[in-house]
């Protein structure tokens, strides 16, 4: 390992999904940082088109986890990031799917920060399940440029969820296909 | 900041799109540490739907920069990967939008293990641009199953690209939108 930042590639091998958190707040200081993080993501053209909504009420978080299948551990989650794609300040008509990329990339961002500070979180996307769209939509009331991309849960770790071993060699091509 | 690694978020907010290169090569294996990192992101289902090739051959590099208008740095990268998404791996028809949220997670985690081992990166999309698809397909002769998502030229950076402040504190909604 000829590595500048080794914590740096812990944090990235050590990451996984967390789905079972214990009850406390997370604090509005490291969801800033967490919102911060998913900003300096790149993005196509550098157009930035995301937007992204915090929510950390008990009331709220229950009501998202309600209409989403895959996402019930909102009823636990200290806070949530509901990631969205602008749709107003995507530039060039047609290659619509870049702002997916984008927002994906946000997205890893915020994981990657969440386990930094030894936080939990986990990706459950909504883009493009149209009913999982329309809940997200409804409950939070979004203007129809807006398009909800995926709901993060947050929270402090129960322990029980852990990395998975994702290597395999005959995914890599070396020179060639 | 209640960061338990600071470290790691350095390496979020110093990342930047690197389009200029010293001419070194790029160590195979820091070319394994940054595949791995990109192994390491999250899928939908846990699906993995990637694959990966490295090229450091340069008549490859340059073979692959002339059909790609915007990889024109390919030409004094060291390396490049090229991320691809396996459509062979992908479990449910209709959901297909997944497997570019999944390669572009992993694309992030191969900039940002570029940028803590002092390497620079940058992220030019391939697809759903389809002649720059045709194009990577040709010169690598992919099969049919594998759809070119996105080239990284990777190398030592010349220090002349620096990363963006792209903080914006419009793009933050909390409690609701």
């Amino acid at each position: 390992m000829n590595s500048s930042n080794p914590g740096f590639l812990d944090i990235i091998f050590q990451r996984k999904s967390v789905r079972h958190f214990v009850e406390k707040p997370v604090s509005k200081d490291d969801l800033m940082i967490m919102v911060k993080a998913g900003m300096a993501a790149p993005s196509a053209r550098n157009e930035q088109p995301w937007a992204f909504i915090v929510l950390t009420d008990r009331y709220m978080l229950n009501q998202l986890g309600e209409g989403l299948p895959y996402a019930k551990m909102l009823y636990f989650a200290g806070a949530a990031f509901i990631v969205c794609g602008d749709t107003s300040i995507i530039i060039e008509e047609g290659k619509a799917g870049l702002w997916q990329q984008d927002c994906a990339a946000a997205t890893e961002n915020i994981l990657l920060a969440a386990e930094s500070l030894n936080l939990g979180a986990v990706w459950t996307a909504v883009h493009p399940y149209i009913k999982r769209e329309s809940h997200v939509r409804n409950i939070l009331h979004l203007p129809d440029h807006i398009i909800p991309f995926c709901v993060i849960p947050v929270g402090y770790p129960t322990g029980e969820d852990v990395p998975k071993d994702k290597f395999d060699s005959r995914k890599i091509h070396w020179g060639k296909w």
